[in-house]
């Protein structure tokens, strides 16, 4: 190539933004030619969204302004949205234009996967952007409102979270302390609301150490989470869901975080997927495209015993580190790297003062475990973006 | 009478609370039997719920509670909701049971007045309770979240509010302010969103001094609102309000503030009304049964013209302490006296910083207005409540 690379990222989630701002540290100048594509002007932290959702945290802290975060002589930034990749034409269509590319970062971020069980795409919310979440902050607090005007209606003080994975569980712990806050504001009689969260594996946070799954689902519980475990939703309606058994639960609100799957771009464009995610090869790339990386939620990496990892931010994280330095081993000509997953451990908030959480061989809970959960935190702001971003968005 | 005379008081607004106040502070005791019966445990500042009702101001601002204003020891409270009057057996029904009295005293407030325009009572909402205003409130802001889902649905960001009286306009004022902040709130472009007030009358605040109003509408104006005065609104829809002109207006959102009438059980008990409201003899008495007093929204009370004075929270406090003084004259054997309304000025809220109002002759406009504004609200808290109440809830 006689004129410098092109590298193009879609999306700057986790994988994303590290991806770009990795690039910008490592790249000499006029080595490569950097655009990172987003929907939106700024990077969420969707570890962080559960709080936004429930209304007990301020959206503001759960985003960041990208240009804040990338140095806009080194990597440009398009607010706009990908409609299609055409990887053969090394060509991504925008809402609003074209780019070309000569390598394409895929951090497009997942969707909701809804198992096809019906009515769920289109009756339950989800929470997974800066406006998602508002509009559940708001709904919830619109059906205490709408409650005092029609007091027969309790279906509008019932929650239905499907889905007890850390979304869920996350997303029921800080909601089971909103409620109080709520009741008190409209002047609502506290054991008329009802919390329940459900899900269709036989346990909640499958995978995650069974003694910390019963002390959380013990301190939820004690919130008031109804848990409805081992019990699939089999179908959702603008009233309420159907679950096994065939018990009716109506409910004004049903927030469903029970499955992602890849962007559906990816199938469009003739990727094989499997629920729209890439299973990338040892260097993160497509196994079609050797130009094309591919990170986050729209990828799969193979565990050690052949399982894929859950998509999660730490993952994706890790990847986009490892994704800039490959962009830069390709254009250099020298060799890239293998990825590795460092489970550097995991922490499920249950709400205010209280998580569980597995660093290494150690168990943590209680207010320890929060502790922790927030150092996550203020360790990921720091990485992006240094002190600055850690004091201007860290919840301390 | 043999035994103490029982006085009722149906409604603990601006009328029944101040007569209830009265009342315990002059009455010896074992001289009356004093119940008052309000559907709530609070009295709300009805001239404050614009505030609340925009969200620019706290609902808990706008209240207080009912049993730090009355003496239990001289005052029952009873929470019930009134359902009926049995003027001829002397009884009120509650909703949860009945009460026997001597002397009633009607203060039961105003109900919407809609005019027979179809669609206004099902789809438009109204200022007229705590309740009421934290549904519009929520409502509101819910538009805004709905739209950053639904970009399309412009109406989402429309707003009517109909009747340009000073609920009307106070209202829109404070929509003025919110509109900024709710806009960066939710991330959306301030020129999206329109706040029409439309009033059928040929000028805005009838009545009112017209320089001022001139002044007020273009303080308004400025601030976005668009006036449609001198047209009529024909019907209401779930979509929008249709307009003389035929011209439809899409909003989701449309309160309406043009009318009050008398509270329907007045007509029910066959008592004489004229919109559900009685036109009360000098002593503030019904002409039918003279012992029953009705102050506030549900009572007539002639100006010197011949026309009556306009409903609002001044005269409805006026009434109370002469209901009261009546009250005690009967039960004492002396004579009544007749009510004179003291116009002690009016002034009207525009928002943050600006309001228009008339002192005895003086005009006055922009920030002092709004203070004096400020001080009329604080000069009804001390006369309820003293000066813990001025510091618990007046803004300052």
């Amino acid at each position: 190539m006689s004129r410098i690379p092109r590298i193009v990222i879609l999306g700057a989630g986790y994988g994303g933004i590290v991806t770009a701002i990795r690039l910008q540290k490592v790249l000499n100048y006029n080595e490569a030619d950097v655009t990172l594509v987003n929907k939106h002007d700024y990077h969420y932290i969707t570890t962080d969204l559960h709080m936004p959702a429930a209304g007990t945290g301020d959206p503001e802290k759960a985003r960041v302004n990208i240009l804040k975060l990338i140095d806009e002589f080194k990597v440009d930034f398009v607010k706009s949205t990908a409609v299609q990749i055409r990887p053969h034409e090394k060509k991504v269509i925008l809402e609003d234009g074209t780019l070309s590319y000569d390598y394409l970062v895929v951090g497009l971020g997942g969707e909701p996967e809804t198992f096809g069980i019906p009515g769920l795409k289109e009756h339950a919310m989800n929470i997974r952007s800066i406006n998602s979440v508002r509009f559940i902050r708001e709904h919830i607090e619109y059906q205490f409102a709408k409650f005092k005007r029609e007091p027969d209606r309790k279906d509008y003080l019932t929650f239905v979270v499907g889905g007890a994975g850390f979304t869920g569980i996350e997303f029921v712990g800080e909601l089971a302390d909103r409620v109080p806050e709520l009741c008190k504001e409209f002047d609502v009689d506290p054991s008329l609301v009802k919390i329940y969260n459900i899900e269709a594996a036989p346990t909640a946070l499958p995978g995650f150490d069974p003694e910390l799954v019963e002390y959380g689902m013990k301190v939820l519980a004690d919130k008031g989470v109804i848990f409805k475990i081992g019990t699939a939703i089999k179908e959702c309606t603008p009233e309420g869901v159907l679950i096994a058994g065939d018990e009716f639960i109506k409910a004004a609100t049903v927030v469903w975080t029970g499955g992602i799957r890849g962007n559906h771009m990816l199938d469009d464009a003739g990727f094989e997927t499997m629920r729209g995610r890439v299973k990338v090869d040892a260097h993160l790339r497509s196994p079609q495209f050797e130009n094309i990386f591919i990170v986050g939620d729209c990828s799969i990496v193979m565990n050690p015993e052949g399982k894929p990892y859950p998509p999660t931010a730490q993952i994706a994280t890790q990847q986009g580190e490892c994704c800039a330095h490959n962009l830069v081993a390709a254009i250099r000509g020298n060799p890239l790297k293998e990825f590795t997953f460092v489970n550097r451990g995991v922490v499920a908030s249950l709400g205010r003062g209280e998580a569980i959480g597995v660093v290494g061989n150690r168990k943590f809970r209680g207010w320890i475990a929060s502790v922790l959960k927030k150092l996550v935190d203020i360790r990921y702001l720091y990485i992006i973006g240094g002190i600055p971003l850690v004091l201007r968005k860290g919840r301390f």
